[in-house]
């Protein structure tokens, strides 16, 4: 097993709808003086990937109902916002302290629906991709094609957890590799056999890319490199916990 | 911002109760030719913590008490395995689907009240360290005492999630610093102020650290190096989510 590099991708501009990511991507990696290689990783903060799927909502618009202003009344937030977390979710799981969590239409469950006001202009939020592990596999085929490498691509999200203050950046979507690594039927050093433990790569790697991206700089991507994962295209669809299996619905 | 290094070491032998885990560490380090720097982290999983502490339990010495065979009862688990879960926690959160889920002593809540079957040897188990905060304050003033550097250290394990399938390590001690890097009242690239973003950098070094480590070569550390944190001694304590804002109960 080998060292694990984790490069943070500087210089990316301000995002825009109908911007070609991969270019973006690539002229911040031939400004590290870097080359993609086989089995490396791209993680994108799904921001970037949002407002160039055109993904952003300007507030102002939002014409909230009656649910969205009793909830928004309830926890103390702004009814447009409440709005759009109602119309991008399929349910609310928790509303209490002035934490809104839900399940969005991608499956996710997260605070606010994912709906993010920093680094997007006054006025505006952005939504979640609708489909983050299409947008992840879009953005590996094009990297992958221009590069002539196998490649992976993570999309990330900043999310809560719920029995620990703080947040962890996430995998929301992932092509090139499959979210968990699957040990199940192995065996450890004793022969005990290690059934139950699948790490998620895929979300580890949206993790080690923050702590080298930030917050405030803006850094938006980072290449995560030398680590093992199994090739596929399970997507995070594919690790999301089964509704019938959720025991903190 | 710079890039990010984590450093398995390999080479650690088999520990047991009593053992100078330092000494173990920095002959790893020195293997790997490495000197520790100003600022590294050093990660180790817990279990290796739990055996040099004498919290390794033989099962058979266990006798289950009628609630801990009920509950075993019920989920399909070893009685004696239930009884331990039961004396290591203050609450069941969870049992259902096979699955219990407890609000452990340390105040962590995970599956198994973090009791480990792997990597210890047959008929034994590991129980989590006592207080894991202050397991990781004795290892960074004795490696910062031999090396003459400022470190940070982070006690991991691997713990499931509610909403996804699979594990990701996380920090369940730390030292040398704060577990949140805290943006809350500095202000993004468009003036929103971030107020409620304060990353888990010791949450996202576990991960980033068990991407390196692997589960089947049992490595049991490593030295994640270029984060940025603030130093301080919070410990994972002072990340725990406060019972009265805990919505998942």
């Amino acid at each position: 097993m080998g060292r694990i590099e984790v490069i943070p991708l500087a210089g990316i501009p301000e995002v825009s709808e109908g911007d070609d990511l991969a270019s973006l991507i690539l002229d911040a990696v031939g400004r590290e003086s870097l080359a993609l290689a086989d089995g490396d990783v791209v993680v994108v903060k799904h921001k970037i990937v949002s407002k160039a799927e055109g993904r952003v909502v300007s507030i102002d618009a939002v014409e909230p109902g009656r649910k969205a202003r009793a909830l928004a009344k309830k926890e103390g937030k702004d009814p447009r916002l409440v709005e759009l977390m109602l119309r991008e979710s399929v349910r609310v799981v928790r509303a209490s302290h002035g934490v809104i969590i839900t399940r969005t239409k991608q499956g996710l469950v997260c605070a606010n629906s994912g709906i993010d006001q920093s680094n997007v202009g006054k006025g505006s939020v952005a939504l979640l991709p609708v489909d983050p592990d299409r947008s992840a596999r879009n953005l590996r085929r094009v990297l992958e094609k221009r590069t002539g490498r196998r490649l992976a691509v993570v999309v990330s999200d900043t999310f809560g957890r719920p029995w620990r203050l703080g947040q962890t950046d996430v995998a929301i979507g992932c092509s090139g590799m499959l979210p968990l690594l699957r040990y199940a039927g192995k065996k450890d050093r004793f022969g005990y056999r290690l059934r139950v433990t699948e790490p998620s790569v895929a979300d580890e790697i949206a993790g080690a890319a923050e702590l080298a991206i930030g917050k405030l700089n803006g850094m938006p991507a980072a290449v995560v490199r030398g680590v093992e994962y199994d090739r596929g295209e399970g997507g995070v669809k594919g690790m999301l916990m089964p509704p019938e299996r959720d025991l903190f619905r």
